[in-house]
């Protein structure tokens, strides 16, 4: 597997542009007659766009993607479900393609009308500049940002079990509400692969449970989370190079979001390990990674590990904390902070002084070993900083 | 019924008193010879004196308390249970009453050695200034505050079905890590009712059912929560009159509790009404008090309502978009917001306009109908601020 560059315009003939103009911004994707397959939002309230675009793959076949941000469209009545079709329709009209053929996604605030006199002019605008690039990839990763303060972008190749080459591209958005399931994320994801709709959905769902499903940043989950997978079916058939790799590039792109929570001033990943069961090792982490207390604590730099053992301990996973272990880990230095239950970094320790040093990183990881049996998860989150009470309390206004 | 004052020692014979010293503090509640029942955390991670009390209350016999604050003497091991026992010990000798009578709580940082030495001095202090007065209540409802800012207090006296007159008395500490259930909590409540320990077990399930679980503040749960009920039954026989006196104890508390949340500008106090279930109601009510977004929101006093549907919608609570009502509401003002599923509060309109002038209060209610169904909850939270880093990100340091 390599990594490579050009995002979603790193797979043969994807075509994409992106444009802004003030809190709005339009992406378009273009690859004619693809196979695809979509994961959405389990909020039984639903944007608009979501309802379209759950319709229009219904036959497992797509040939664009018109996505906007600044505006949810959800919460929009039957005004909305009529925007987006609007939208799709004046993608389709363009490129001389079915209606049905073109997805639609959107993020921001919801319950407002979506303004699609901007829209319209940002999707014109789009169109008339389509290309094959890397910069094409950008702009479009660039255009469906709301709080986001980086676009997101990740691309590799990798060859398959039948020696074909195989490339999978992909650009995301964030950045609040991450979880418990997504969150306020639009992922689309190019790729070359051969496969059915079904075996794409197989794959794509899999992945996004390791990757995206194990983001926390608020613990809120949004109304109009949507991963699309599309695939032109050029390269070799799908394996589990495949699954592999697209794994690895949903994961990228999941750590992305993380290291780009909203207010995020440190990154924070999260090892469970040993525990009893999958389930277990992922409710492990994710409690650790969506505690507002053990974020707190990110932020403070403050090595304060009861805050992790008291979230695994309300998680739900069996844990016994007689036998737990518990580690630091920075790119530089690595403590054990708890070994079988017994505390070794307590107060004028050498363990406690490397705990703090550790605590003053960018990037932590925390460790824990359940000791119960050999089951692993690992969950990416981000400190709660007087940043995101700053950006949420003023969103709105 | 009649709210009353005294607090603990509103009920006649119960002796109270409380000392501090720095960030330690100690309570002692002597009652002698009472039937006892208690609630406590559901964190697998259980601390040190939880384990004891449980034991303590096995034969549903009470007393006296000792409860200390800043130090939750959790994650402490086989030392921390013998520290534990010991604090029950010097009460049991002083005042000559078995040891198997004396229940022992504590509250503060997880992961450090209890400092026996303070502790043993403060308990001295305490049970040298032991009294039945306003005053000793108050002094024991200071001593087990840790990032509380007041002190919580709540007397009521009420007529039971055969005439005579039952008190029932509490103090409680917040304030940060309240839900899933219960939170950093301790609550003690002593009354006079004559009752079994089954029958005030009963009772105060139900009662903390409808107040003390139904308080978000960050949405993690403590180690160490303890709600005790304590009854010397020298008054009537328990009936429902007790159960509704008792509830409306607890949920007061628990205001109080939200009213102190952790960095806390504003209180919320959220009704679900129209549920298809009572556990839909609940988990409505909760997910919306317990969003980041709607409290962030809050702190921002922006009337984002799509925060409200958004936290419904991934709550799990059965909900059709489409019938929904959403009310703000205010001490002077009351405003609908959303209709049948019809925003009315759009741009430029009155209702938005007074949404934002209730936002601007510091006691804000939000009723949601669900219009599914005739069953209601209430929840009780606070807004996210920056204090709410501020008081975490410092908190062992």
């Amino acid at each position: 597997m390599k990594i490579i560059k050009g995002g979603i315009c790193a797979v043969d003939g994807v075509l994409a542009s992106g444009s802004r103009k003030g809190k709005y911004g339009v992406s378009v994707i273009v690859s004619k007659e693809n196979t695809a397959s979509a994961v959405f939002t389990s909020n039984k309230v639903v944007a608009a766009p979501v309802i379209v675009t759950k319709d229009v793959l219904k036959d497992g076949k797509l040939s664009a993607i018109v996505a906007n941000s600044g505006n949810a469209n959800c919460f929009t009545a039957e005004e909305g479900i009529a925007s987006a079709r609007e939208m799709t329709k004046r993608v389709a009209d363009k490129l001389n393609i079915e209606l049905n053929d073109v997805a639609v996604a959107s993020t921001g605030i919801i319950g407002r009308k979506l303004p699609l006199d901007i829209i319209n002019a940002l999707i014109d605008e789009s169109l008339n500049t389509l290309e094959n690039s890397p910069e094409a990839s950008f702009a479009a990763a660039e255009a469906i940002m709301t709080t986001d303060t980086f676009s997101k972008e990740f691309a590799v190749q990798t060859t398959l079990k039948d020696g074909s080459i195989v490339k999978i591209g992909g650009i995301t958005k964030g950045s609040g509400m991450i979880a418990p399931n997504m969150g306020t994320m639009l992922c689309f994801i190019t790729t070359d692969v051969k496969a059915s709709a079904e075996e794409l959905n197989d794959a794509l769902k899999k992945a996004v449970d390791k990757s995206f499903n194990m983001v926390v940043v608020d613990g809120d989950e949004s109304t109009n989370d949507t991963v699309i997978l599309m695939s032109n079916g050029s390269s070799g058939k799908i394996d589990e190079n495949f699954h592999e790799a697209l794994g690895y590039v949903c994961t990228e792109l999941a750590k992305m979001m993380a290291k780009d929570g909203e207010g995020e001033t440190k990154y924070m990943e999260v090892h469970v390990n040993g525990a009893a069961s999958s389930s277990d090792a992922k409710s492990a982490s994710k409690a650790i990674v969506g505690s507002s207390l053990v974020k707190t604590a990110l932020f403070g730099a403050d090595p304060n590990w009861g805050r992790v053992v008291a979230a695994v301990g309300y998680s739900g996973a069996e844990m016994d904390e007689k036998i737990v272990d518990i580690t630091f880990k920075s790119d530089n230095e690595t403590v054990k902070i708890v070994e079988k239950g017994s505390i070794l970094a307590f107060d004028g320790t050498d363990e406690l002084k490397t705990a703090e040093k550790i605590m003053q990183n960018d990037e932590i990881e925390i460790i824990v070993d359940l000791n119960l049996g050999d089951h692993s998860a690992a969950a990416y989150g981000c400190d709660l900083s007087y940043d995101y009470v700053k950006i949420n309390s003023e969103y709105s206004t």
